[in-house]
C-alpha cells in the first residue's frame, strides 16, 4: 500500500524520568498482512504509569520491553487490511498495538469494538484495561461491603475515577485522595465522590479523621510512598489494601520508600494484596457488561482526557502522567476516526 | 496468709531497649481472695517479644501497659487459695498473671492446665499463645498448601520453631532464617526443616535461591526488616505473608524501617496480612487438640528455654530476647513447681 509507519522505540532504560534521549524515533514502511494477520492504523493510544514499569530491565508480570523494540502501549484503531477470519477491514478493533501509526498484528490480544455503545477512547478507559483494573482490583481484591468506607488514591486519574465511582454504586462511602482543588471539585461535584482530599494542601491522617471516622475499610492504592502510608494509620479491623500500582515511585532515583507503618496490618487484622488485571481475562466480559450497564443508566460517568496532537506528542503527553497532569483516562489522539 | 509479692511495675516508657530505670521494684502483701477470687502462686513466667509493645504508648491490638501497672505478662502458677467455683487449690493455671510472685484473679483468661499431659512451661509454649500463633498465622492466614514452600524467620524462636514443624507436617518444604550456625543446626538436625539460612553469616536472597529454588509460597515473619525485605524479592506468584511480629524494629528508636520491596506483592499477586492471635479464642481447643496429638505422635518437638532464675532476673531475661540469645520459648522459672 506504499504507507509509512511512525514508531517510537526504547532507546535506553530511563533513570528517573523518561527523557528524549530515551526513544527512537523510526520510520519504516508499513508491511502487508500475511496469512492470518491484520493491519491496523492506530487512532488513539493509551498512556498508562504502568508503561514506565515496561521500560525498567528485570523480572516483572510482564517481560520489559527491550531496547530496540516498539514501546508497548494499548490502543484503539480501524483495520485497514485483514487476511484474518476475525476481522474485516473498517472494523474498529482494541489491543496492544504499541505506540505506532500503524501495527502488522497476528490478532493476539485484540478486539473488535463497536463505536456506538461508547466512543472510542472509552474502550481503552472504561470498558477497556482500566475499567477492567478498576472493577477487579475493587471487588476481588478489596471486597467492599455497603456501608464500609473505602479510599482511592490517584481518585481523578484513570483507575480510580472508576474505582470511587463503582464503590458509590456498591452502597460504600467514599473518599478520594487527589493532587489539587479542581481535581478534588471534580470528584465530589461531578463524579458523587462522599469526600475528597487535596494531598497537595493538606494532611491526608488529619483529613481521614474527618472524612473517615470510623476507619478505612478498602484502600485502593495507585500511588504509594507518603500516600500509603498515612492511610495505613487510618485503618479499620479487617481493613483491605489492594495494590494496583505506586506512582510516586516510579521515577524515583532513590530506593522505593517501604511502608513504614506497615505494622498497622498488624494491629488492624489487615491484608495488602497486589493484583495484575491480565489474570482476570476470562471474566473481562462480566466486567464489561456491568460497566456498560452502568455507564448506560448514567450511574458512571467515563472521563478522558483526550490529547489531540499527533505521534511525536508521545513523549511529552507520558510525562503528564507523572506531573499529575490528567483528569481520567489519558488518550493521546494520532489518526482521524 | 502474711506473704509478701515481688512484682515489676513500668515505671517509665523505654526509648530503646528497656532498660533498669524503665522498672519499679515493688514489695506489696499479698491480699486474700475475694468471693469469685483466686490466688495464684506464679511459677513460670512467659517472655515474649510482644510485651515490648505493650510497654508503649498508644493504641494498638491491645491497650498498652499504663506506668506504674504491674507488667502484663502470660504465666504458669498454682492456685494457693480461690473462692472461685472454677478453681480449687492445688490447681495448675495459666493465664495474664503479670510479672510478679502471686496474682489475685476474677479468672478472666485463667484457664486449668494438667501437668501430667505436659511439663509446665509447654502450656507457655507449645500448647499456649505461643503455639495458637503458629497454628492459626500458619494455617489460617498462611493456607499452605502440600508441595509449597514455607519460609519462616525467627525459625528457632517460641513462634517460629512450631510453625517450620507444623509446615512440615502439613506436607511443605520449610526453610527456616534464623542467627547463627548452633541454631540453624537445630532446625535441620533436631526440627526436621529442610534447610536453614544463617541471617548473620548468609545473604538471604542468595540462599534463598538455592533453598527455595521456585519461590516462597508462604512466609511467616516475625522480625521484619532487611529479613522481610530479602524474602519479598523471592515470592512465587499468589504468596501469603504472614505478618506475626516484626522483632528486628521492636527497640530501634530510628523509625521503622517500611519493607521497600512491597511492590513485589503486585507482580507476584501476592498478600501480606496481620495476624493477632486472640481473634482466634474460640478455636484454641481445636488447635491445642491437634498440637498435643502431634506432640504425642513425636511429630512434633517442643522446644523450651527455661531461665532457672527468680523474679529478679527478668529485665535481663526479657533482653535475651532482642539479643536472640534464646532458642525456643523463653521462659523465666521464679518459683518451684
Amino acid at each position: 500500500m506504499g504507507l509509512t509507519n511512525h514508531q517510537f522505540r526504547l532507546a535506553a532504560r530511563p533513570v528517573g524520568l523518561p527523557r528524549d534521549s530515551d526513544w527512537d524515533r523510526v520510520e519504516e514502511p508499513v508491511g502487508e498482512p500475511d496469512d492470518g494477520q491484520l493491519l491496523v492504523q492506530v487512532i488513539y493510544l493509551s498512556l498508562d504509569p504502568a508503561m514506565r514499569g515496561w521500560m525498567n530491565a528485570g523480572k516483572s508480570y510482564i517481560p520489559p520491553v527491550e531496547i530496540g523494540e516498539v514501546m508497548r502501549a494499548a490502543a484503539v484503531g480501524k483495520v485497514i487490511a485483514s487476511r484474518n477470519d476475525r476481522f474485516a477491514e473498517g472494523d474498529y478493533v482494541t489491543g496492544p498495538f504499541g505506540v505506532q501509526e500503524y501495527c502488522l498484528s497476528d490478532g493476539r490480544g485484540v478486539i473488535g469494538i463497536d463505536p456506538s455503545t461508547a466512543p472510542l477512547p472509552v474502550y481503552l478507559g472504561t470498558l477497556g484495561m482500566t475499567g477492567m483494573t478498576a472493577y477487579f482490583g475493587l471487588i476481588d481484591i478489596g471486597r467492599p461491603q455497603a456501608g464500609e468506607t473505602v479510599v482511592v488514591s490517584g481518585a481523578a486519574g484513570a483507575v480510580g475515577s472508576v474505582v470511587g465511582q463503582v464503590a458509590k454504586i456498591l452502597g460504600c462511602r467514599v473518599v478520594g485522595i487527589a493532587g489539587g482543588a479542581a481535581k478534588c471539585r471534580m470528584l465530589v461535584d461531578e463524579l458523587g465522590f462522599d469526600a475528597a482530599i487535596d494531598y497537595k494542601s493538606e494532611d491526608i491522617r488529619k483529613s481521614l479523621r474527618d472524612h473517615a471516622p470510623d476507619g478505612v475499610d478498602v484502600y485502593f492504592d495507585n500511588v504509594g510512598g507518603d500516600t500509603l502510608d498515612a492511610v495505613l494509620t487510618r485503618l479499620a479491623r479487617g481493613a483491605r489494601i489492594v495494590i494496583c500500582g505506586a506512582i510516586s515511585q516510579y521515577n524515583s532515583v532513590e530506593p522505593v520508600k517501604g511502608p513504614a507503618n506497615y505494622l498497622s496490618l498488624l494491629v488492624n487484622r489487615a491484608s495488602m494484596t497486589g493484583m495484575v488485571v491480565f489474570d482476570y481475562a476470562d471474566r473481562y466480559p462480566e466486567a464489561v457488561a456491568r460497566l456498560a450497564e452502568w455507564l448506560a443508566q448514567g450511574r458512571l460517568r467515563t472521563v478522558e482526557d483526550v490529547v489531540d496532537g499527533g505521534l511525536g506528542d508521545f513523549p511529552d503527553t507520558l510525562l503528564r502522567l507523572f506531573r499529575g497532569e490528567n483528569t481520567g483516562k489519558l488518550v493521546l489522539k494520532i489518526a482521524d476516526e
